[in-house]
């Protein structure tokens, strides 16, 4: 059935009602999107004079750092490229991608197998649009994944991956799907965890999939984040004939608002890549060509990019290490220790109890009570990276500070010992610092609420 | 049956068998990208030193002219832009085109009611998803709608509209159709034809729509092109309950390459737009920012845009005017005469008995008969834009000059008369002027081989 929908107010013309396909109808907002919706319907401006801050965001994936000089000067240079773009990308472009790729990942990859396009979001769409097959997604999950999934209306399994894919479980759950064909997403390094699959954890997985045939999207949009950077190793170098790469500038680069992804095909797969190319020109014939040209600036060697690179991940890092310290600072919550990425996944279900007591039973009822007043705090819940919705996990993206003032000041004098890294995020990241505290002040709150409508009721009982 | 591709190479590590998506397979190679091959496959650089000329470009269907400054300059400034926009569009832009909507084409839009994203076409295919219906798909018609239709499995019917749409015909295949919803895709002002629809022809078109509830996508990337402006009429004055405007910058601005376009939705339909914003956000999260800002340039009142719009406007008609006045010479072929765009659509069904001599059956045989030596002129055969194969007709775009120089010496010398249009033509477009007269070659050797090979036969048969 589809739903009719007529235009609510009632206009002088005769109306037309419109029916939307089921498909759309079914997909839920995509977490995005909603969490926008969210903050606005939920932290109106607050009452009180000290909640002047606004609220202290730990909710959205972006990068706080200004774009690479380098990027924009070659965008700006390149602003007069108004012609269309080869659909597939450019080949100064993807030439570029495939140094950038041997140079940091190992990845002997030749232009030929690269396709550009408007974003690693899109080209995992057009993917699970290319390939029949189901699906399986390790939970937790970054937030965008399911809705394409869903809207596809694809087969697909969750895969509960606390911390990491178990391959035993992986391989648990293959012998169960009957499906030709088994697709596994892969994120590493991980969106929400911050977590790095090792070699051998790839080689262990790789071994699964080759043994099943199962075709791997590897969405390594935050390798470059990856804080010891010799230490990330791609699903293409140990499973090359199985994995498709996807990677872009969003993240790395911190030019999400710029639109440009990446896949890496497998060798000798030009007939799959062909019909790659049909889909995106049928859907949007090719990615911007100024972009593609401010993106070979990305890509390319240089000093510029390699500082800058070295840089943010430094930062990444030791706020990454100060927000995992001060969230365990507080008995019971339990995190997941950054190695990439800008995210941690902090576990609060130690406080089930206590949320239970003060009538908090999901976790989207958890997160709306820390972005009301007095503590303004937002953060991705548990619900929103596929997880039960019981369960009281929650997306902490250390991000909330000024980007380019604490690269000029890393720069000036780079942190080294302990106390130079807590005196560097006081110094860079007040924000960061009064979140984590409000955070703190929250649980304690919780806590101490809920111990005195228990002893309430217990008086009330007593008499 | 889906497809199973197996590497062609053998590797040394065990191959794995990817299954592509049935629907995939079945859509055929999008026109825009089959164009590129067959003129690689059949335009190979030719022995003949006379024909260092490359080939005629009357194929590709790309504005000659340079980027505005002042958007190139507005794209220069916001490189800095690196965050995610919206995924409708950054309200400043929304603003500028309901200003410009309302400046030129007499629409009362309000900002919340357009939704930009990366290219028209891709918004078109959103459109196409968020609808349940059969489309109604008017023919000839520029090659990029069938391949998305087919691609998203949507039904479809054809309706055959030599010049323009019949509403008589309209009405009658509406009534054989027992879908709940049609949706009519009306391409005005029209590529291939190049022909404007008057505001009584929209009006007897809107009459229809209205009886039977048509929900129009009236896909209006030309309009600003239309020779004489005060001329166009947007369909969504005139069936503003039903229509929903595709628009952008590719061709009035000519960059197509920026990927940038527009949708107007009818008032008071925000649920559905709620529901579109969904398939954005699913699958692409936005626009590129930098990006949209050079758009605000293009749709915001400056007097520089005005003077761009007026002389590739007037440069156009020159070319086309030219173009059609040069095919009507040879006796038998018949063209639209174009009011807009840079296209018309050329009739050379009057020497299908010559063809057939020359055992050309088809558009696709006459194209690549064009393309070979001595002739080299690219021209988009009759099949590619859902014509019958048998149909000898083409779409010839007018746009193989330097569009820069052409711009300098329209301003610095206004031609007027017809004698100095003619001369303004032979300056700057010189390989315009070679192309058509290669094309009058063409059809006289064509006649002249098939009489000769009629003689010979003649005389065979006489022995």
């Amino acid at each position: 059935m589809d739903t009719v929908f007529m235009p609510a107010i009632p206009s002088f013309i005769c109306m037309v009602k419109f029916v939307i396909d089921q498909q759309v109808e079914d997909i839920e907002m995509p977490e995005n999107l909603k969490l926008n919706t969210f903050l606005k319907e939920f932290h109106s401006d607050c009452s009180h004079k000290e909640c002047d801050f606004g609220y202290y965001g730990f909710a959205f994936g972006q990068s706080p750092f200004p774009v690479p000089k380098i990027m924009q000067d070659a965008l700006a240079k390149n602003a007069d490229k108004g012609q269309y773009a080869e659909s597939s990308g450019i080949p100064e472009l993807k030439k570029a991608i495939s140094d950038y790729n041997k140079r940091y990942f190992r990845l002997d990859v030749e232009p030929k197998d690269i396709c550009v396009g408007p974003g690693t979001k899109e080209l995992i769409y057009n993917l699970l649009e290319l390939f029949h097959g189901t699906v399986i997604l390790p939970t937790p999950a970054w937030l965008g994944y399911l809705p394409q999934i869903r809207f596809l209306r694809k087969n697909f399994h969750m895969l509960p991956s606390a911390r990491k894919i178990n391959p035993k479980d992986l391989e648990h759950l293959i012998l169960r799907l009957h499906d030709r064909q088994k697709i596994l997403i892969l994120n590493n390094p991980n969106n929400p965890t911050g977590l790095l699959y090792s070699r051998l954890e790839l080689e262990e997985i790789a071994d699964v999939c080759r043994t099943y045939d199962v075709l791997v999207i590897s969405d390594e949009i935050y390798a470059m984040t990856t804080y010891n950077i010799s230490e990330f190793v791609s699903m293409a170098e140990i499973y090359p004939e199985g994995t498709f790469v996807t990677n872009g500038i969003s993240k790395s680069h911190s030019a999400g608002g710029y639109r440009l992804g990446y896949v890496i095909f497998p060798k000798n797969t030009s007939e799959i890549l062909q019909n790659f190319k049909k889909i995106l020109a049928t859907e949007y014939t090719a990615t911007s060509t100024p972009i593609q040209h401010a993106a070979i600036a990305a890509f390319e060697e240089s000093s510029e990019i390699d500082e800058y690179l070295s840089v943010t991940r430094a930062i990444h890092q030791i706020m990454g290490e100060y927000t995992y310290n001060t969230l365990l600072e507080v008995d019971g919550i339990k995190a997941t220790k950054p190695e990439a990425t800008f995210y941690l996944l902090a576990n609060f279900n130690h406080f089930v109890p206590d949320f239970n007591t003060k009538k908090i039973y999901n976790s989207q009822q958890f997160s709306e009570s820390l972005i009301v007043h007095p503590y303004h705090t937002a953060i991705v819940a548990g619900d929103s990276m596929v997880l039960e919705r019981t369960d009281f996990s929650a997306r902490l993206a250390f991000v909330d500070y000024n980007g380019a003032q604490a690269m000029q000041n890393y720069i000036a004098s780079k942190p080294s010992t302990t106390s130079e890294k807590l005196e560097f995020v006081r110094q860079n990241a007040p924000r960061l610092v009064a979140g984590l505290n409000m955070l703190q002040r929250y649980i304690l709150d919780l806590k101490k609420d809920a111990a005195s409508i228990i002893a309430q009721k217990q008086s009330s009982h007593a008499q």
